[in-house]
């Protein structure tokens, strides 16, 4: 899958997977193990969060059957929404899922300012709102809420300020969402700490 | 758009059209004026509420440049969750707009069931659910609480019953959208005085 410039999706390429392949995540990627939790919550009736679908601009179609449309021309737009939103405890929520092999930073070219600026709006309006970020050179993945993450980017984009955070800034402000076996990343419990002051 | 048989998108020909058309929507869809109606809500911060994309399976990519991906070969996927969702009011919001030509009943046809499905979870863990549904015969545009609309799709599904919805049932369970300028269906209206308690 390849997006137009400026947008690279957490997905990274087998080749470069090779040298940090974990015991549990073999040539899985985040958003897949991120997905596969999603399923888990459904079936367990805990939440109903869902991946929303690529966004693609259709320009040509056949009709090679009455029952089979096939796309033979499209292709992908830049989303203008995050990429998973849904229902927790009867509460919106609201996140991206990203990933960066940097080792000491998280560079804000990994995401698009249309994501930002949405989860800003979801956050102002009471959601739930965060970012699931993995750095891979030190196998962490965090629950990173918004508010905290946007005092870097706005001191970025309004102050002119450094265009990546820190990864020291990611691990103080953040919350590790640990591995299981299934859920894959309970990020759910986190939350339940996080906004429901639960224990 | 040509979609697996059994999902009946809310486009309509515009051959099909022109018999019915009306003066404020000329060749437009239900779908195309919630569209603006949302982007309405968005650029007066009153709600944060997307349509989903399309769903469509990837099978071959071409690269004829570094910047540009152009897909060749895909295909439409059935649709796992309604069309919209977002926050309103701090709560999450979740619907389906569907329309129909048939002037006594809505033929459940028109809805796949694992939309359905997803909208009976999501209002059991207390978000807003509805479908927009239009009337053409009738020129009529209604807000259809999902908790109505399932005592229909239930009886059809668990005991053999109907394969529709009369249209007395639904004006009788609905509440009328009227249509305006702008926002051209203020369905928050109608969400506020149902789920808000307010007038």
């Amino acid at each position: 899958m390849k997006y137009p410039a400026g947008i690279q999706k957490s997905n990274v390429t087998s080749n470069s997977r090779k040298k940090k392949v974990q015991y549990g995540h073999r040539g899985m990627t985040l958003e897949k193990d991120i997905d596969t939790t999603n399923k888990y919550y459904l079936n367990t009736n805990r939440a109903i969060i869902h991946k929303k679908p690529t966004p693609i601009t259709v320009v040509n179609v056949d009709y090679p059957s009455r029952q089979k449309a096939k796309i033979t021309e499209a292709y992908y737009k830049i989303p203008s929404t995050s990429d998973y939103n849904g229902i927790y405890r009867g509460k919106y929520i609201d996140f991206e899922v990203k990933e960066t092999r940097n080792e000491t930073r998280f560079p804000f070219i990994n995401i698009h300012e249309h994501q930002v600026e949405h989860m800003r709006k979801c956050h102002e309006h009471g959601g739930i709102v965060f970012i699931i970020m993995r750095f891979h050179a030190h196998d962490e993945v965090f629950l990173y809420p918004i508010e905290k993450f946007l005092i870097h980017w706005d001191n970025y984009k309004l102050k002119n300020g450094r265009k990546s955070i820190c990864y020291e800034d990611v691990k103080r402000d953040s919350h590790i969402i640990t591995e299981k076996f299934n859920p894959r990343f309970d990020y759910l419990q986190v939350v339940d700490e996080l906004y429901f002051g639960m224990r």
